[in-house]
């Protein structure tokens, strides 16, 4: 009989994890608090407890090609980065391919998961769910947990002194919609995330004056990067990542903060992060210099003591009037359905082997999906661990014994720089590709490069030096997707197709003449040394 | 006894020409159709017919080490790009400062100029005004036109077949003031001008959809250049002035279109000028690419047809459905109260010399300052233009013979491509620093360089491998200023200091780190060799 597993949400993770379970078999209920799919991707106009909250002009900070299901891109008339409205659309066409609809329970939320009283033997949880005023309770082989981290806001109120003496509005800006709000006001954004930068840029169009507050500074990347391409299709390729990986931490950091300064000096931006040797995750803004250049958007040092009506900044003597104040402070995570013994979130952390399973359990049939911060995008992410754990589940994968699983969790916590490579010290932030590549490995899903070069080296080359897109982890092993490498090689035209709308015959004559001045040049050269 | 000079128009050129003849020691008399100065600069809710009209977010193309009076630097603490309520500021400032306000009358229309019987003998006028509803007339030696050319709207509705028949809302930029008559529309911007491009960013942040049509493409340029930088602080050097006039036109066009490509492809974009050998006016635009990258602007050809509620481009089979248009379509410049006779304005051209002193004329007192279009700063251009011709109103320099005169206005209307250099084939376009240092040249304030390469060899550097700022305009020669050699030395103090307000210890490491490495490796490959 099929092993039937709850799914706890059914945002990005939660339908990839739904088409991983029918994909190998196993029987997928999934419970859904709200009343639709889409997770966090779903915009509405009020809040909604228990779920991510987007503001209206939330644009995907991964291009297409680097986003989307590794067996199921974007439309072509798509745009490279993908508007949340799309995105919305793209998960349904999603869930409607792949038929996962009939496995989602809406408006059904998850009281409790808790092990059975056999649980050592058969591994076996009770779910009880709430579903319209009635509860009920279920039992099931095993759980997949896709409730995200973004649900949760971090208000630390304490680090603001005298904020309860203020007399303006301020709010976490997980309650940000609309820009409308800031209008003519003197608005103050705390912390450049990408949240707090989107809502200082956005702000900036229709406020009076707005500061753009950071204690540890950020680096600021724009999604149109060299010549225009998408950033993370020029960065994310396994080329730079083995570079990144081999050359010592101070020559990375150094190379990459050049790289990163050549769009605009962070330091003369007061941008500049406080401790360089770390790799935080980027900002992903276009905006972001230009307002600043233009005087509309102010960057601050941090807050030394809020007043009445306004505020006053480290390093700063000047008292600045504020109307406004957007705690843009960030999430925490917590898994309240189920018991601290299960999963335990500390400083940020849960104890997970590969970021997925709790190390400690008697049986392995909890995972967590999509409870991670790699460098790339999260959709293919939570996807490939879902893949992964799907074979754990179905036993076909075996997980190494508890020790070496709690040690390399403790290994992680602890996060001992090597001095090689990019320092991911943050909690939940991995190293994209490479996290990736050890779930592929386990599971037989890693494309054979050495191999590849003498069987298809177009295609060998494409996957080393360009963009590292989803479609590579369905070249080979479970889920095979006959699409992909198509896929790989047609991703530069489709990319560049979105924003050639209006096409100009290239006139020829740049290198033509080059050659041209070229050649006349040697005979000049030649006739005067004749 | 002092020349009266009567100066139309109290905008940029309309002050400096105030201050130049003031001091220059002759006596001016301006006359402001509106109730106050600044011309385009001040923003209004509601468009005033005969002056130019801006919409909300107008923020200068230049920055403000290039476009201020080149003995007025802008306050320390305005942003490098000076949005326009600051920038008006800024000219009521200049005005106080050299009490200029005592030479304007306000309210006051210029109807008509006129040449007196005894012109060919006095070369003097007849000015007749309109204060409130009364006319008045007055003789003046001289007259100095300030009335711009961004008044008269260019609308061709000949060239957009079925725009009769379209049942949306269609309108020139001119009437554009706020982006809110947009929302969640299906917009239309013809034309990729500065205010195109700039109506169409705005108008993507609340309408359903919008579409940028251009017909020869344009080359867009960021504010924020080179390790952000301000663009024409890097681009507009005598270094790189000569380098772009010295070489040959295809070398110059195709070294300019890869630097300008490094920040976004435009054959990819859809931007791609149609005619690259020809220099057009660069749009400044920090956001189109962003805006292009994440679909919410549209780049499209030119229009074939337009529909009851839609249109149809060229090359594009697919009718899009449209609610608005907006003619971004540019100018028309016109001198309603002089006679064809003394002014001609024919194909965007007017017969001036040196783009200011009508060639035909019998008496050289009649002068038009800031009709002209220089890939650089308005400002600094009209004030020079003033001082130069302060100096032939008072007599100090002479005009060359007419024959002279009408073959250079006549070879510039030709404008024959003389294979080297870029190629300024649009009425009124003109290189910058050639032009302005054509003038300098004239009334002895041009610095020489060759001899301060030996007296003061520090300004001499910054003079020309350091951006042109107009400060360097008065270093010498009639209204030299003390502070100039002060204000070049500091511009990139002042420059940096806007931004940075946030300051971070520079951690000494990446140096210090790399030349430990570089010794390392010079020890093992020493080691190797050994």
């Amino acid at each position: 009989m099929a092993k039937r597993v709850a799914i706890v949400g059914a945002g990005v993770s939660g339908l990839a994890s739904i088409r991983c379970c029918l994909e190998g078999g196993l029987e997928p209920t999934c419970f859904e608090r709200s009343d639709d799919l889409g997770g966090l991707w779903r915009f509405t106009e009020h809040v909604e407890e228990g779920r991510a909250s987007l503001y209206k002009s939330v644009v995907s900070n991964s291009c297409k090609e680097m986003s989307c299901y590794s067996d199921f891109p974007f439309p072509e008339d798509y745009p490279n980065y993908v508007p949340n409205s799309q995105f919305l659309e793209y998960l349904r066409m999603y869930a409607n391919q792949f038929n996962l609809l009939k496995c989602i329970q809406f408006k059904t939320e998850v009281c409790r998961v808790t092990k059975r009283p056999d649980f050592t033997v058969t591994g076996q949880w009770e779910v009880v769910t709430l579903h319209e005023g009635k509860q009920e309770s279920a039992i099931f082989d095993a759980i997949m947990v896709c409730t995200g981290f973004l649900t949760n806001p971090h208000l630390p109120l304490d680090s603001f002194p005298g904020i309860n003496t203020f007399e303006g509005q301020y709010f976490h800006s997980r309650q940000y919609k609309h820009p409308d709000i800031f209008k003519d006001k003197k608005v103050l954004v705390i912390g450049v995330g990408n949240s707090g930068t989107d809502i200082a840029v956005e702000a900036s169009h229709v406020a009076k004056k707005v500061f753009l507050s950071t204690t540890g500074g950020a680096w600021v990347m724009s999604r149109v990067s060299e010549s225009g391409l998408p950033w993370d299709m020029l960065f994310m390729t396994r080329f730079h990542n083995m570079l990144r990986n081999s050359l010592p931490t101070p020559v990375v950091t150094w190379w990459m903060s050049r790289k990163i300064n050549s769009w605009f000096n962070h330091a003369n931006y007061g941008l500049a992060p406080e401790d360089r040797t770390q790799m935080k995750e980027p900002v992903i803004n276009d905006e972001l210099p230009g307002r600043i250049i233009t005087g509309k958007v102010l960057i601050k040092p941090s807050i030394k003591e809020v007043k009445k009506n306004s505020v006053i900044f480290n390093y700063t003597p000047k008292e600045q009037p504020i109307d406004i104040i957007v705690f843009a402070t960030g999430y925490t995570f917590a898994f309240p359905f189920l018991d601290e013994t299960v999963v335990k979130v500390e400083d940020g952390q849960a104890s997970l082997y590969k970021y997925i399973f709790p190390a400690h359990l008697e049986k392995p049939t909890l995972a967590v999906i999509g409870l991670i911060k790699p460098l790339g995008s999260m959709i293919p992410t939570g996807e490939t661990q879902a893949r992964w754990a799907v074979q754990v589940l179905k036993g076909v994968n075996k997980l190494p014994p508890r020790s070496v699983m709690i040690e390399e969790v403790n290994a992680r916590k602890e996060n001992r720089p090597s001095g090689f490579g990019l320092c991911y010290c943050k909690a939940l932030q991995s190293d994209y590709i490479t996290y990736i590549d050890e779930l592929l490995t386990d599971i037989n899903a890693k494309p054979n490069l050495f191999s590849m070069l003498l069987t298809d080296p177009r295609l060998a080359l494409a996957i080393f030096f360009g963009p590292c897109t989803p479609y590579q982890f369905r070249l080979t092993g479970p889920g095979k997707w006959k699409g992909a490498r198509n896929a790989i090689l047609n991703q530069w035209d489709r990319t560049l197709k979105a924003t050639r709308t209006r096409t100009v015959q290239e006139s020829p004559f740049p290198s033509a003449v080059l050659l041209t001045l070229f050649l006349v040049l040697l005979v000049a050269v030649f006739l005067i040394f004749l």
